[in-house]
């Protein structure tokens, strides 16, 4: 299924074409624009809610910017369908977030439109100061500079060191800040209720509102806003206008908030904006999932909805005749509830992944006991150290690609500190859609060489549980249990916890031609080989490591002197995860005549595609890991 | 030699029997404290100014808090030698940073009174809060929770991440914004000028005061704090004053600023506010240096100065007869301005250490082209991003363990974009007396498992000015150069540029007994031992890998083929790093009867200490290395 653009859309492939139409025609085309997106995602599912909330926003941008000499930065990205559409990509839409086709994100190497490539929040104000300081270097003045950035992302840490640069740098900067209230969840933090302040204060606009007056500005955006911002320079300069705003504090030259669906209104602004030279931040206030119904009224879901009516908007619920095993997001949110009501000491933590993690589910039942912290990684983990000095077992769930922006919290406030801080590590391995900015591969690698780190990774649904148990009996230090996004394998997954022995690997099957050792959900694929090689009178034995880091070494002992050709298995980087600790107890002890073969994600940056498609790719599907067998005996 | 306590100080080992003191004795204890560790330092070199400016700070901090029940964060822990002198420390105050000795950063396993343990900056108020979170879940409500924290580290994404999330949670919780305008160098940033202008501006301060007076507080801290506020809370919530401050748009109660070098003043205040509950700021203006006159006028000389005059301040430069190699960081410092001076694309970026890496030379010679952005790792690598998407050639100078703080960005922002940005890993390996918060050891194991990265170590000065030199050729992508803290190796170290092929080791040295297979600076220790054990007819190859990444196999199947003995050698974590790439590679190419031997960094974490003494414990120092070479040739 294709969608089809309206009559304007249909018209428009570049900026270019944009730029031709008359600025009346703007809200129709905006309409179009919308429906188009509606249309798109509802069959070919992807992130539906920021891109309605940007729709009018994109259009004003294109229309006034000279785009892609101008540099737009979105931040994230999900917010940038109606920017594909716009440049040169209406056409292959249709192919978003597929195996080879466009990426869900802004992405360089796909548009010259896309000035940077996204994915992790908040990157960037700091990429388009760079570039902005770049352009001035160069003398390239009339380069205009934007980020358009969500007010959940502008409470990571990140956006405000670049601000604070930003504040005394000389560039030709300007920030759109995006504010609709949410992330992917509900935004919190001071900042967010900060923003509604302003954004409802009526004294505080009216305030506003009359120096512009008085300045001779008329009304705010009526006149040439540059001469208004002179003046404003020179007289108003050190009054309280000029502090009473946080961005102000920080150099920035703040306008807003104004409606961010006003099209006409926006580009008039830009223009203006253009202008005024130095940091700027326009304020401006939109609705996520703008002009679908059931989107605008419950914004959460309609983040990636999956499928739906593209009439009415109503989610498509997929018949399923077989029974689905859970979600180790659903095990995870319904285990640490039973964890906590047993023991006082637990806490739950989420850097705004709420919903996504299921920790939403502990949120509602434990409100005291379980925090969303914004869009904070590194704070996050500091804040579960501090936790952990107090006696509290914080379980901090962050998602393995997130955890990279906390590495160093990991390693100087909870590791080397021995606190025991339970890191649930949420999308480890390849995650599908989201591609490669998402995928989770690298964390096995990165935590393994810190020392006083435990790293479990669960086979199934119980060894979750299990885990999630064991890390919250005395003193388990840092502890990283690694799961990937969607289901497991147990349909009876509400299993008696059970205390596992620390660095302890299990069995999974015996067999005499050729071993298997795997870490984590993975192994299930192993399992699987082996059951189907049966039949080819192949026997594959399948180790399941369970624990990275201490591994097992007696059971590597007796893996290596019964076999001599071994395969690793994980769903993560090959470049030091478990196949280099396997070869490098191979080499510490002397096991020369083992030949040793390592499947996981090779030395490469993955795309986006399904998780097969892109295991597929990695070499370490389930067909792969049945040919590597036998090309491994027949050698 | 050994520091002499005044007399009063002589009668204080810990905060109880500072607590018996009258307070108009207070000032008294600050002039023997700050002598003390003027004293003591100038023999026993340490981080000098930080700590005189904290001494009436903290001498109040122990007067009228609790400790160590109530919790005292040091950020950093620069500045934290009279909270170690106060608390127990004071007769082994001689042994500050060294092997075994006290370690020169609070330390939780060190004294109870060290909250959490710091290095890194703004970790405080992350760390503080969860504390405090967790102290009202479990109804000690008594206790305070206080973070103190420098206007430099606030700075960092962090601490604004940790404001944002205090703002809104029930919390006990003060942070005390020690503001000296400079951390190691001098702050830079909006937020450094902001906190200027609110502590100059008369009519802001003027305006404040009024409102104290008016709402019936006497002078703002005459009377019980708690009343006013109170009042404060319901009458002027909603004016501008509640608005007219960064730190109040984020629900914090704004103090100050005060005089941090009036320890009676210092006291009573800190009672009052003991009793105002919520998240709230106390701005203390402090001089870094304070009471020694040399400190007071160079502070970032005095920030750690090495020994000193104890009287007049005078730096004591050692007379050296031996002609000394110069620094790694000389080196930098003075090859990128020469780098710069032939090819404009090249800029220099450092997140607040320009004195410590040798930037300010260039951005002495060349202010336009290098930019100290403050304590921001994240935002220096995505600020570098964005310059390089416009075709400048950033050499981002980051000291490898504080790279860990930019981990995502590096992977998400540069390698993944193949963006052409150099990052100049300073103090790459042990560092010495900073101890295990400082040490770079894991960065060649963290980068070594990311796609699209470049990675080299330069051997000596040469080295280091050729890879600077190839960095900046055309299109190298991301670009790692790893080097050491201190002095390399060779005297003539300004030799002409040369261009290294890309992922090319080289042959140091043949030998037909066992290779040596090093990376970086500790191949000259190889050499080394090379050289003195030809005198006992033992034969040592030794050969310099240079790339990590690609690493040479061409030269590892030479040396494969010819050894049956093999030793790695690497300033760095031995899970992951060289060693484990040798490994790799031995195992996927079946060199099966080779003993290999991975010297390196042990799996545990190195405290402090002199390099000499610190490589000796993890077992690669000289005699190490020919202990190994030894051993393996008996075997």
């Amino acid at each position: 299924m294709v969608a089809e653009p309206g009559k304007l859309l249909s018209l428009i492939n570049y900026p270019s074409d944009l730029k031709k139409l008359d600025k009346d025609q703007l809200p129709q085309l905006c309409e179009e624009l919308r429906r188009f997106i509606i249309d798109s995602v509802s069959y070919n599912p992807g992130h539906l809610g920021s891109s309605l909330g940007t729709v009018e926003l994109t259009v004003a941008l294109h229309y006034i910017f000279n785009t892609p000499y101008d540099k737009l930065i979105w931040d994230v990205g999900h917010q940038a369908y109606p920017h594909k559409i716009l440049t040169g990509r209406k056409d292959i839409f249709n192919t978003n977030r597929m195996y080879q086709g466009i990426s869900g994100f802004p992405k360089m190497s796909e548009s010259e439109y896309d000035s940077f490539g996204v994915g992790h929040s908040s990157t960037s104000i700091s990429a388009a100061l760079g570039m902005a300081v770049a352009s001035a270097l160069k003398n390239e003045n009339n380069r205009q500079h934007v980020a358009i950035i969500g007010d959940g992302s502008m409470t990571a840490g990140m956006s405000f060191e670049a601000l604070n640069h930003a504040g005394v740098a000389k560039s030709n900067l300007l920030v759109i800040l995006n504010d609709n209230g949410i992330a992917i969840d509900k935004n919190v933090g001071a900042l967010s209720e900060y923003l509604t302040k302003i954004t409802t204060s009526k004294s505080y606009n009216r305030f506003k509102e009359k120096i512009w007056y008085f300045m001779g500005g008329g009304s705010p955006y009526g006149k040439s806003s540059r001469a208004v911002v002179r003046q404003l320079g020179s007289a108003v300069k050190s009054t309280l206008l000029r502090k009473s705003n946080l961005f102000e504090s920080l150099n920035f030259r703040y306008f807003g908030p104004v409606d961010g669906h006003d099209v006409i209104r926006l580009a008039k602004l830009l223009k203006d904006l253009k202008e005024i030279p130095g940091p700027k931040i326009l304020h401006i206030i939109t609705k996520k999932g703008k002009g679908l119904e059931k989107a605008e009224q419950d914004p959460i879901k309609y983040h990636a909805p999956g499928t739906f009516d593209r009439k009415t908007g109503e989610i498509i619920k997929t018949e399923c005749t077989d029974r689905l095993a859970p979600k180790y997001q659903t095990v995870f949110g319904r285990t640490i509830i039973e964890l906590a009501q047993a023991n006082d000491k637990i806490i739950g933590i989420t850097p705004a992944m709420p919903t996504g993690c299921s920790l939403n589910l502990m949120m509602e039942k434990m409100p005291d006991r379980a925090f969303d912290v914004g869009i904070a990684e590194q704070h996050a983990v500091t804040f579960s150290a501090g936790m952990a000095v107090q006696g509290m077992i914080p379980f901090c769930n962050i998602y393995s690609s997130f955890m990279q922006r906390a590495f160093d919290q990991v390693i100087h406030d909870v590791a080397l500190q021995k606190l025991n801080v339970v890191f649930c590590l949420d999308r480890g391995g390849l995650v599908g859609e989201d591609g490669a900015t998402h995928h989770g591969v690298f964390d096995l690698a990165y935590f393994r060489s810190i020392p006083n780190i435990t790293i479990v990774s669960p086979l199934n649904e119980q060894e979750l549980r299990n885990m999630m148990f064991t890390a919250q009996l005395e003193n388990a230090g840092c502890y990283v249990i690694r799961y990937p996004r969607g289901r497991g394998v147990m349909f009876d997954w509400k299993t008696p916890f059970e205390k596992l022995q620390v660095g302890k690997a299990q069995v999974i099957r015996e067999g005499n031609d050729i071993a298997i050792i795997s870490i984590g959900h993975i192994g299930n694929s192993a399992i699987k080989a082996a059951e189907l090689l049966i039949d080819e009178n192949i026997e594959v034995a399948v180790y399941d490591m369970r624990f990275l880091k201490p591994i097992d070494e007696d059971m590597l002992h007796q893996i290596f002197k019964k076999h001599s050709k071994i395969i690793t298995l994980e769903d993560g980087v090959i470049i030091g995860g478990l196949g280099s600790a396997v070869m490098e107890f191979a080499a510490d002890h002397h096991y020369s005549n083992t030949a040793i073969k390592r499947l996981g994600v090779p030395d490469k940056f993955i795309e986006q595609g399904s998780i097969a498609e892109l295991q597929a790719e990695c070499g370490f599907d389930l067909n792969s890991i049945i040919k590597t067998i036998k090309e491994m005996l027949t050698k």
